[in-house]
């Protein structure tokens, strides 16, 4: 079986596993002290061109927006986010749990619209029962979204200008980051990306590592006592090098981008197939997520030889989900291409 | 610089390092639905003589206690704990976050007696105010202790008791269990250690693994949908399969007991080389934390060529810290014990 | 200046004041365990024809709402409420602050449909993620609700069927149950609606006590130590007496449904006039509280004499709400018809 | 049965009453946005000598200890507390439901201990650890403590010097706050109380109210929307007329001072006669609580005719406490030193 189920089915990329077994025997300090955590740091900031930035890692996506969205607001704040963000659905209520309201926007394809966001804050501040509601404290987005969807750097900026109209903090959720930066046709630098936020971070998980997320604070404005908070949510990794090891190797000569590369052309192949060969696609997505409305018949064709998720029915058909990653090996994906 | 500072400053066996790389390029579904998690936790049952076990797979130690802790108990119920113990000390109130109380007990060289734990509980509900205040609803102790010491089967068996006297889960922190069961004199087998109490968990990251502990529910009660009460923890991992192939490695054939013993023999040698040289040990510890009180000049010497802690102070002298591990060679203890 | 703001403006009915100054030099024990107390629970269930109800008073909605819901629910479900609803809107977020999510469902003026909450239901289970998602642990409603609509007695059945099929509570805010049960052409007693629900409340705030709300367990089914779970949410009056003297008055000889039925009477009164009128009502509310659209010359006109709260615009008009109570005075009444 | 259970058993004074029904037929708008609030916040300003503080009334002691401390410390912070103050003991831990760990010093009677108070932090700060763990947030204490006893200017004074040396805001509970303020010797004034603190309640339930603490920011320093806050917490009463009226009252012509006044004369009589019949007090209380060791032949006799709580046995004795209030009869008093 050929696997296009997720962006997190295989191992860590090969580079990352030699680095392991190069330092295995190396004595480190634990919690993000060790020497590895300090220059993946270094890279990172360097990456974002921050040099200023505060970086933290994380083990995993759900944690990391638990963690940095408790972090950022105070007890009577929620967070605003499009009503399929990973927050609001697929996190088994991780905010709430913090105490925090997830305050729900439209989605369109996954993304959120400035014009909307701005409309949900006037609209607020003119109810005069505000005072009895929960306040908005953050803005949520991700990049790319849980649709494959990306933002353009007009849209990014116009998120970011309302944000700042209002005095809220914009939260880029990265878990896919890098696909959404090598994204076909994307106009967003990483740099840029940071200079219009508060804090993001730059998935791992889904890119090349085993686990781990880089959250960067790229104006050195990470909340006081940051660590003690992370420890508290329980997301402190003992042996920190297991994520410093990672991060430094993924940020070593751009590897992250060139894994995030490879995934979103193997999924351009794949998109051009479906369309040339006269599937609909459920949405345009330039990333390494690829949704696709297949026929009953054919998803049982298909399902003999490949793993992929079948996500809810659209009319007669299934919107099914393929997905690449930097694991994804071309001649996966001609076999896939040619059995369509 | 030889290091004695903790048990997690190595990376991980190379017995998992090798399974990790021979498995890399083989694709696993997500979030501990995997081959090797499956594989996994069939091995921890039968280590624990349990076949009917629930077995999950988590990332750190803070972490498994918040989620076991919060899963286990009531909104109106808090934790017993001695004093000393890990969740009332150093886990930057993971305990209190999820809306519980950590009601302390004394700590007897960080063990609970079970007498105070029974007169505690009597106390409590002979106390006619007991409804204004937090019930107890779980007993947590730790095994082997923050401070080196093990519970006896007969301790063990005696707190068990009072537990089900007053229908209280028992949950034994087992981050150090490895060295706990082969602590030198221990009685204590994981067999009687799973039938002797509600949940406990086999430390992996402390004894061999990158990261990892193997919470156990020996009597096939897990709470109902602990899965989703882990994610919204954010402690589900989405590479399960790290912690998978790691438990399965350590579970095969004993080797995690063995880098256990390995430890504990190491540290053995260490102490007895401190007594024979006329240092006072500040505990009597069987396991693989040795606390010596040392003076000023004597630590400035060791200073020079090896890392360990100093806790505290006690009357001129200072606590020191030397902790082995699987990782230890016997020549740096030997080192160790020349420079004394 | 004659109040239509609300129903929470005047002191509390009379012979209420009249039972606190006989009763003022008493000695009573605190925390709900005095003889008023105890007779006002008695009178309570009798009410209900339920003689084995739990019933406990606490002080205010917004507590009641989050203390229910969140001794109700396990720590992994949420709570099921139209976007309307005041949990969802107007409790600045209290039950999440209690760890929980809503779940909204659309608002049919402030109603929820059980067909779509059947759906959604069916949804939830169908989606292979739920176990990612918030678990659906309990259905809020309101009777009447924030719009001064109510439900039939055929659409709580079907409401109720819907909830028992999926083993989920019921929970009616009652905050104005008075004005939903003496409703025009209301068809569900309060005998009914204790059979359809698993806990709902008797408001007594709106209607005709200075504080209190009556919670009622209709089965015998109140949670295991709900009166510590009260406790913890601050919400235990330490003079109980004051809750227990107002509910005994109040359910007394039908008190609470004769004042219900006169607001209920005056605001009929005043619905019939803006129609005769021919102003355009908002919406068709058989409750104490109406909404009709006014223009802005009709507004200032009346402002100069009558206090009343403009909600939202709805085209060029606005829709304003007039509140009667069991305070309203018909002669007071008669002057705003008069005015219009 | 002459009651001296608790000084929360009688309705309220009788000026209460009588205001409550002078005013009964007004009608005001909700939340304590009314004119009785904002007079009984002047007053209040008034009588504390700071007329720029901020003022709030809530309910309930627990309630507003819960509020207050929730909204004054950052998630990875906990409050300072003796052992026996009343969140650590009392509240069914509302504080740990809010997130929040109670760090507890020793109690001397009732009391903390500048020193001790500065050695913790001193220790704290010392530890190399404390990164990982609860970061002191607040200092929370009583006055008059829960033992009865009250702190001097100069004690008070001491721990405020501390507090202001750690930048951690002080917090005074005052739920007997005109007890402690009158106790016989006492050298505090309410001025000198709100100059020593940041925040601090008088406590209206305790002292004549029917229910109501007055919280006070004496330097105009309620936490940013603290009006949420309150809301969020379930403790932002609807008729916040009701309150206002009570504290209006109260705080006319000295009428909170007097009646706390009455309340300790008498327990100063109670005591003399206790001690003049040679029975042995247990603490040295000057307030309107007063804590006798009895024996059960004594005990037994007076239960007879006196109701009284039994706390805990103290050698073959069993300390008993003795409560006066507001509404205590100097009659009843001279009947129970007769019975002695």
């Amino acid at each position: 079986m050929i696997s296009f189920e997720s962006d997190y089915n295989n191992g860590c990329h090969e580079a990352i596993l030699k680095r392991l077994t190069e330092t295995n025997d190396e004595s480190a300090t634990g919690y993000g002290l060790d020497n590895y955590c300090t220059a993946a740091k270094e890279k990172t900031r360097t990456a974002c061109g921050k040099p200023e930035a505060d970086v933290f890692f994380l083990v995993g996506g759900t944690q990391t927006n638990a963690t940095v969205i408790d972090a950022m607001l105070q007890s009577y704040q929620g967070v605003l986010s499009v009503e399929t963000g990973h927050i609001n659905v697929h996190e088994s209520g991780a905010i709430e749990f913090g105490g925090h309201k997830v305050l729900a926007l439209p989605s369109h394809d996954g993304k959120m619209d400035a014009g909307e966001l701005a409309q949900w804050l006037q609209d607020f501040y003119a109810d005069p029962t505000y005072d009895h509601m929960v306040f908005p404290g953050i803005v949520y987005i991700t990049q790319a979204t849980e649709m494959g969807t990306v933002y353009t750097l007009a849209e990014l900026t116009s998120i970011s200008e309302v944000c700042k109209r209002y005095e809220l903090p914009l939260f880029i959720d990265g878990a896919r980051l890098g696909y959404g930066l090598m994204a076909e046709g994307s106009d967003v630098s990483l740099q840029q990306l940071a200079d219009l936020c508060d804090v993001f971070y730059i998935g791992g998980t889904k890119c090349g590592a085993f686990c781990g997320e880089a959250v960067v604070f790229p104006h050195h404005n990470a909340p006081a006592h940051f660590f003690t908070i992370v420890k508290q949510h329980g997301a402190l990794m003992a042996k920190g090098r297991l994520l410093g090891i990672q991060f430094d190797t993924l940020m070593q000569d751009g590897l992250y981008f060139k894994l995030a590369s490879h995934a979103v052309e193997q999924a351009m192949r794949l998109r051009d197939a479906f369309i040339a060969k006269g599937y609909k696609m459920y949405s345009n997505s330039p990333t390494n997520q690829q949704f696709v409305l297949l026929d009953k018949a054919t998803i049982e064709h298909l399902e003999k030889d490949f793993v992929f998720e079948q996500w809810y029915p659209v009319g007669e058909l299934m919107n099914c989900r393929f997905v690449t990653s930097w694991a994804t090996r071309p001649e996966d994906v001609d076999a896939l291409i040619a059995a369509l």
